[in-house]
């Protein structure tokens, strides 16, 4: 039985993972178990996982990792002591050679014990923290997917992994933007300080109407555009890598952890 | 010709790493270099490479990565254009099969082609953030290297990677207790907040004097015990794996980075 967005918020994590799992929603995550860490997530090919770690860890901006599985197995043990990357993700992407082949709401039947799954932090963190400090945020006031763009900044590249880095878009009060930039710079787990603000032209972007994922925004008198590194970076660089399969969470739909957002570490010893 | 530790205080980071690199210099690094990330080091076959990222991912506080080099390459790119991490840190211990064979202050002889070097973030950064506070550090002021010691406190595994947490400690006046936190915790690459603070029974330390590392300090009337995350740990989780070969920094003889210690990421672009 299909489940709304406002019966969910009244969830709790595990309330909102479990109906994920079993399918009853597949939509967007943003404004849900609010106070847990959501992640993007990238599924790779093991033979892909050291490079696309270095890549990670050379690019922390937009590719803050926040979980690695163990190669073969489906659960994300650091993130939650139940979490299933085959399932808990209201919808996935699946690549062929770098090439959007399907989107999906289960990748069980793809998973085989050489993946290895990567969880990266996501803006939805210092949202909270903007939206906290009384700093509108618009796509949320307005139900839509934050815009994202591909920009003329290059990622650090690893082994086949490269790229343009991605960035989401967020206007701001000209008058807040010290504020913004101070607020967001107290997560280095989900993009830290913005990477531009102005012109996005300065940055390769020639629309700022035709985002390349996520929906247009408007940018109000009073207000300059700032953008921050982005978590869909990795599909980008997917597209460069080419792997025979690669799976990502739909930008925007992300993976629940039990993780508080305000957590010093992402990590849950699974041990305790 | 051998070059004295108040010589090379007048040298900035690239002076001093040349003394290093030619042999002139083959001791302690705190105090050196001021204002520049330090690192640990960790060279490992990359067979071992993707579960020993996972277990510095799965560890933050004491295995901070800050850098991972390319399969086969000496050279640490994204922290600095000149580090050759076989020659440029003062004293490296060479262990078989987990076990400490020798020390040697250059391994150009060790380097091959499936060798991949790690970066760890040090206590140095935020030792400094310390001082400037106007907190005394006893083993910076006395020249000694910081006591360090295995716990009780478990690693999270990540394949044959595990063991104790090491910890540092350091003895802090109790009315500052909660100052020297605030401040260490705005260093997630250094270690973070402390892991403990009080009786060193209550994480498996029979003996504040006698340190597995390091030299053994005080803690003086008026003040406490508090104890950070190591960047030794990997040292003893290399323990448990027993590589064939691992090499690493000997404690206390860090990589000196061109790295800003107050960066925002512990990344220099090496396309710019």
């Amino acid at each position: 039985m299909a489940t709304s967005f406002e019966q969910l918020r009244q969830d709790n994590q595990f309330g909102v993972r479990a109906k994920i799992r079993s399918g009853a929603y597949c939509d967007h995550t943003s404004g849900l178990a609010n106070g847990f860490l959501q992640a993007n997530l990238v599924i790779l090919d093991q033979s892909y996982a050291l490079d696309f770690m270095r890549f990670c860890q050379r690019n922390p901006k937009p590719c803050p990792l926040v979980g690695v599985t163990d190669t073969g197995s489906p659960y994300m043990r650091t993130l939650g002591a139940d979490i299933d990357i085959r399932s808990d993700v209201p919808s996935y992407h699946i690549y062929r050679h770098g090439v959007l082949d399907r989107t999906v709401s289960d990748i069980t039947d793809l998973w085989n014990d050489q993946m290895v799954g990567f969880a990266l932090g996501c803006s939805f963190t210092f949202e909270h923290a903007l939206i906290r400090a009384g700093i509108p945020v618009w796509h949320i006031d307005n139900d839509r997917t934050v815009p994202m763009f591909k920009t003329n900044i290059k990622t650090i590249e690893s082994g086949p992994f490269s790229g343009p880095m991605v960035v989401s878009m967020r206007a701001i009060q000209i008058d807040k933007l010290d504020m913004v930039r101070a607020i967001s710079s107290n997560f280095p787990m989900a993009h830290g300080a913005p990477v531009h603000w102005g012109d996005p032209a300065d940055i390769g972007i020639a629309d700022l109407n035709a985002p390349d994922w996520g929906d247009a925004a408007p940018v109000g008198d009073g207000e300059i555009a700032v953008f921050w590194a982005c978590g869909v970076t990795p599909q980008a660089a997917i597209l460069h890598a080419k792997p025979p399969i690669s799976i990502t969470h739909k930008p925007g739909q992300m993976l629940i952890t039990d993780v508080a957002e305000d957590a010093e570490i992402p990590i849950i010893n699974p041990a305790f």
